[in-house]
């Protein structure tokens, strides 16, 4: 049976025979007519959306659990915008592991509802996820809560979280055995854990052949923490208030803020910021033209590639990858964007129909 | 990059080289709670709901747009109850192909979003897919326009496309090289084709060596047209009414009925029919016991199995795998059933919570 802990043991050093769902192992596809329609010939994206929970946190996810039931853990607190808690619901209901979700205010009913289809335990805090204070004082609650009572606190962030992040490395190693060259990788990012993860994997099986790739960030304008420490060329990641509508990258404070700004540097990448317009553009422009199928914060890398490729950051014969971190079904509003009406008809109008249609 | 085309390319013996979106090489996961309650141990499920579009039609989809474009046609129709559409759509989408579908006038709404935002046309048929009578005139109006004006008409089923069903026995060419011993497969029976294609898989790799599994096809009740014929011994596929409420399984007409029929007794297989209470009652279990998020049809097998199994069809110490065809994101009317709602709460509500959790 195919196991992508099985398959990098020895990479990352890491062995984890006890939880799998089939995480991992995600396509790389070519694009078909985006970089075609930019005159750039090697652009792909890396399907994490194919995910067993629908996105990349599974990889997150397995090594948590692993190690919940290595130490012999039957509960567990979490706090998620919503791909997290999906992931660790399921996980948590293969496992036998009861589990305690506070979600972001703003989270879409998807993920909540996925979240209690495997019984997890949710609860909405409000401001969570707006504001970097109130945000913040949620965190240290429930981690002075998680050691007081030596409960797992599961945040997919190496603040909070080591364990489970080194999963997330196996992403960057399954695109060094996917493609022979790869110049640029772009990645949303919210708590900045998935960029740090990215960057270590890559440094893990490319680090001494001059191969690394330059890893760029994608934020939304209304949560920008990472690029506006880029842009003034700070080491300070400035707490905001967000106000971007993209589920996931609504990630007011500095979590893993400060390690995916040295990740980028080291690498030589840069970051982009788009407008939440732009992004749910990516979002339908990967559904019109590309076949795949991404919620907002998953498109969010596509928009941050077309900005740096239109300012001049990318050559036309270099290689670039977009990282598809969530499913398209994760966000049904943004999708409803896109209805176009669905017609109600009798089975006497097929042939009418087709004759327009055809003509 | 992985391709199952040009893995499978000698055993199947049809090319694919210019259609991809990472379909096939689809996870095969060990039940870890619903199996031991029963206190069988080898109970597997094949989670076909992490292909692409998120069901097994991406194995057929790929191989008729290839056809498509080997052909120089840019334009199909196509007949659906959901996750065909979905995946037509997006393969469709991907190859600028243009595709008007016309789709069971009881689709759920999420295949109707996912295909609109692919750019698809589609057209809900009334009374499509509730009577064999109106379901036939359907198929036979359009099959006559396609015929006419020479434009491809899509329908997952040897019947009408006999060569993207080609593509569904990679299916079966998976699950042999991940089980070594399979005794039995339990696949859910809609029009029958996944059913025949599964079986004709099985023959292909495994033909000579005595290790054919049986297959068994599970229906809703509601729409019986297959296990009718079995228990009556008859090679008749009747016209039914279709009462069920799950999607992609209400076929009330012969379409590769007779064929799925003459399978299940070739393999030594059986047909289980069950409620579609029974069904939903399955889909609830995947979430809840074993992290699969699975759409109803895609439960249906599962269903079977129990059934089966009560009924000592099956022995403790053989092998059973079930088909998880579609994914829980695909209907989530009956996600929200398992709804058991989401509190607000406050930031400072959440230490007395984790203690009452805790207790």
């Amino acid at each position: 049976l195919r196991n992508v802990w099985a398959h990098y043991k020895n990479l990352l050093g890491v062995e984890n025979q006890l939880v799998s769902l089939g995480e991992g192992d995600t396509p790389l596809v070519a694009s078909s007519h985006i970089g075609a329609s930019l005159a750039f010939e090697h652009l792909y994206f890396k399907l994490e959306n194919l995910n067993p929970t629908g996105s990349f946190k599974d990889r997150f996810t397995a090594l948590e659990i692993a190690e919940m039931i290595k130490q012999r853990k039957n509960i567990c607190i979490a706090t998620s915008s919503g791909n997290t808690g999906s992931s660790l619901a399921a996980y948590a209901a293969r496992y036998g592991i009861r589990c305690y979700i506070f979600v972001n205010y703003h989270a879409p009913k998807e993920k909540l509802l996925q979240m209690l289809a495997h019984g997890a335990k949710i609860y909405r805090v409000r401001h969570f996820g707006d504001s970097a204070k109130d945000t913040m004082a949620v965190f240290s609650e429930l981690k002075n809560y998680a050691e007081q009572e030596r409960v797992p606190l599961v945040v997919s962030a190496f603040r909070f979280s080591p364990v489970g992040m080194q999963g997330v490395k196996t992403l960057a190693y399954e695109l060094a055995d996917q493609l022979e060259q790869i110049d640029h990788v772009f990645i949303p990012v919210g708590s900045g854990g998935l960029l740090t993860a990215v960057w270590q994997g890559f440094k893990d099986c490319l680090g001494s052949t001059q191969l690394l790739p330059k890893i760029h960030a994608v934020q939304p304008d209304g949560c920008a923490t990472i690029i506006k420490a880029l842009l003034s060329n700070s080491d300070e990641i400035k707490p905001a208030i967000a106000t971007t509508k993209i589920s996931g990258l609504a990630v007011p404070c500095n979590i893993d803020g400060s390690l995916a700004l040295a990740a980028i540097r080291e690498s030589g990448g840069w970051g982009f910021s788009v407008t939440d317009e732009e992004i749910w553009r990516a979002q339908a422009l990967l559904c019109q033209q590309e076949g795949i199928y991404a919620e907002p914060a998953g498109a969010t890398a596509l928009a941050g590639f077309i900005k740096a490729f239109q300012q001049g950051f990318i050559r036309k014969q270099e290689t670039a990858i977009c990282l598809i971190t969530g499913h398209g079904f994760k966000d049904m509003a943004s999708i409803e964007k896109m209805n176009t009406g669905i017609q109600v008809i009798e089975r006497e109008q097929i042939s009418e129909i087709i004759r327009q249609g055809l003509s």
